[in-house]
């Protein structure tokens, strides 16, 4: 079942080694079937020279595993709350890459500095608070994909707008249209993350963009007046 | 026409991730012919494995598209201002490498350091301010390119001899008697602007490099006294 | 003699190189043979393109070479120490991989950031004092593995929880319960200890990890109710 | 002439692009021979991609060419002083590499920090002052081989036993027995003075290693109690 979207997302996971997101086994993307309501998502803790498309693992939206030899993921119910909360994403993406990795760790929200991150992310990209010993003790991963999204919730903003997240002391998921942009806005998100602590660094009294610049990028690549790219 | 131009300009893209100075599509080439006064550029957020020499784009002075199957690089009206501007250029790049745009997202001139810096860029690399919100929503891109060779005008600084400026929350612009020079003097850049942050890093309190050892390099390989190289 | 765990460790070394963790010849794994009381390790000094399974040394507890027709490694005897004092590891690893060695000669802990390190190393990654000129002068390796083990039992530490130490101004070491795994987890330190300066570079008042949230990480991966993977 | 010789020197300048140690063509490889009191240097300004070694340039020990279609590079006479100051070296290397630069940018002598600093280069690596106008008008390229060679000897320090230097403002130069020993040291500069950035980093109020630490690695690797590697 769902063999277009297993090859799809299979292809997706093998671009996160490629570009240089993940260490080891430290990563995963899932792709949705909005009509069956159910996911694809990676096997948990297997490296990535050994996976298919066939080793790909089809879950339903409460996680639980509907096809496939391995277990999904651990960070499977993350995703699913994520495809829960969020209805108009179709591909979640999470790794421990470095830069990111170190704001989350940092637990500092990434300020938009430029128009590299402006062309992408709308505004700071949020970095959500621990979880607490209860939530951690009754459903871990759950509660990681509830966090986020209320947090979008709390903040007003657009989660399509901002398609980035950082969750403190862990790291960062992202997510897009198919699991192929997710992969797109983490290679971003590291972009961006890398850029933001070096010119802090530069100049530690730095500031972020004028509203006007970041929004002149984001509109220039988004929405009904966009004109970057071939499709308008 | 022009498929010579094209073909160089092309070669010229094509270093661009060679050098790593690109993520997915971000930067692009130009290069001119000025008997004819129409330059050559790369099309807009298309892939750079996809790039040919028939995919760029010729525009005229006016930024305005005289062959070509895509659209032109949304940074056009940049490219156009400074052909314009600076007669003795015959390449322009834009690019977000990454330590030259934490410069500029850090909002600050790069001070000439060391030799490595005076040995193609004459005293420090500019940044230029942020453009107002009337002059972003007027034309962006074209004020972009006036507000950089203003900025010359105004520091009298001589174009020629510095041929990289940073644009405030943006990016890097750099350029040369064509292409090829133009992003040669991109990887410079980058290079310069890595080292500048690291050398302050280890000391805060950093002062540029002597003038006379700034002047002694710089004309060791430029102007008629040079002996640098075979040319001499 | 011992022809597998020859091939076994010279895998092993091999993947030193692969993985960035060395420069020339600045490193070494071991493996052993638990019921022969013999280990195996790199010959001393020579090039990782020279090495091959035959080219490993037999070593006994004591340090001495039983077989081979290299030295072995200059680093021998602390790794004897090490497999006399934690009878449950099976490898050992010594590198000057960059950032591990960056924290070793800052004399400091690497602090628990994040559920990258939780992931794999329970707490801190200690920092060993440096040994005193007496204790150089007298056997300088072995003394180094008898400092490490005495400082695991002085913080009252699990080895096995933690398969990672610093020696101060010198560099790191770490264990698993194979070869293969203990280079596993000096890919897993070098890496935690980049994001943890870059980390501490962001945010300079940085706060460890909640322990539940170290807790829940390390026992996700670890122990009777790990459900990472595929083994559960 | 000097066929062997000249062989040796293009495969140690070969080695600069594949350790990174070079951007374009900055950077230069030298070796002598003593016996002829001749030696062979890269040709100014010409692209690693088109050296052989029949491009490499036959000069004397006043830095005049004696055989050779190229220029020979315009750091001759610094490596020719080097030969008649330093009697015991036969190879020379002068890079741009970036960390080490970056202390040379920031005029400071880099403190041994760890064993891999002391393993190879004894005590701090020497930054010499900036030469004055004077200096520089006069005969730049002589005068930054007689401030370096002077230094050493102001300094009371071994040529031998501290193999690298870096000139203030400008990079570094390294020596050894031969022109792959001199590239050799110019690796481990890169790494040491890497190294030594980000421990200040992780710990600004750090101190460099204890003395006798420094002697036991680096007596360790040296003289006639040397017990690292095979040759003992």
């Amino acid at each position: 079942m769902l063999e277009e979207l297993k090859k799809e997302v299979y292809e997706a996971n093998m671009l996160l080694p490629k570009y240089g997101l993940v260490t080891f086994t430290w990563g995963n993307v899932s792709g949705i079937d909005r009509e069956k309501g159910l996911f694809v998502i990676k096997p948990s803790g297997v490296d990535y020279n050994k996976l298919t498309p066939e080793t790909m693992v089809v879950v339903d939206l409460d996680g639980k595993k509907v096809e496939g030899e391995y277990n999904p993921s651990s960070d499977t119910d993350t995703h699913a709350v994520l495809y829960n909360r969020f209805p108009n994403i179709g591909g979640v993406v999470h790794t421990h890459s470095s830069w990111a990795t170190s704001w989350a760790q940092a637990g500092r929200d990434i300020p938009c500095y430029g128009t590299t991150h402006a062309d992408y992310l709308y505004g700071s990209v949020p970095c959500v608070r621990n979880l607490t010993k209860e939530e951690i003790d009754e459903v871990y991963e759950k509660n990681t994909g509830i966090l986020i999204a209320d947090e979008y919730e709390k903040r007003g903003m657009d989660y399509v707008a901002t398609p980035a997240v950082l969750c403190k002391n862990h790291g960062p998921f992202t997510w897009g249209k198919n699991a192929h942009e997710a992969v797109h806005n983490a290679v971003v998100l590291e972009e961006v993350a890398k850029m933001a602590a070096r010119c802090e660094m530069i100049n530690p009294q730095n500031k972020p963009a004028p509203q006007e610049l970041q929004d002149k990028h984001y509109y220039r690549k988004h929405g009904a007046n966009a004109y970057y790219g071939q499709n308008n």
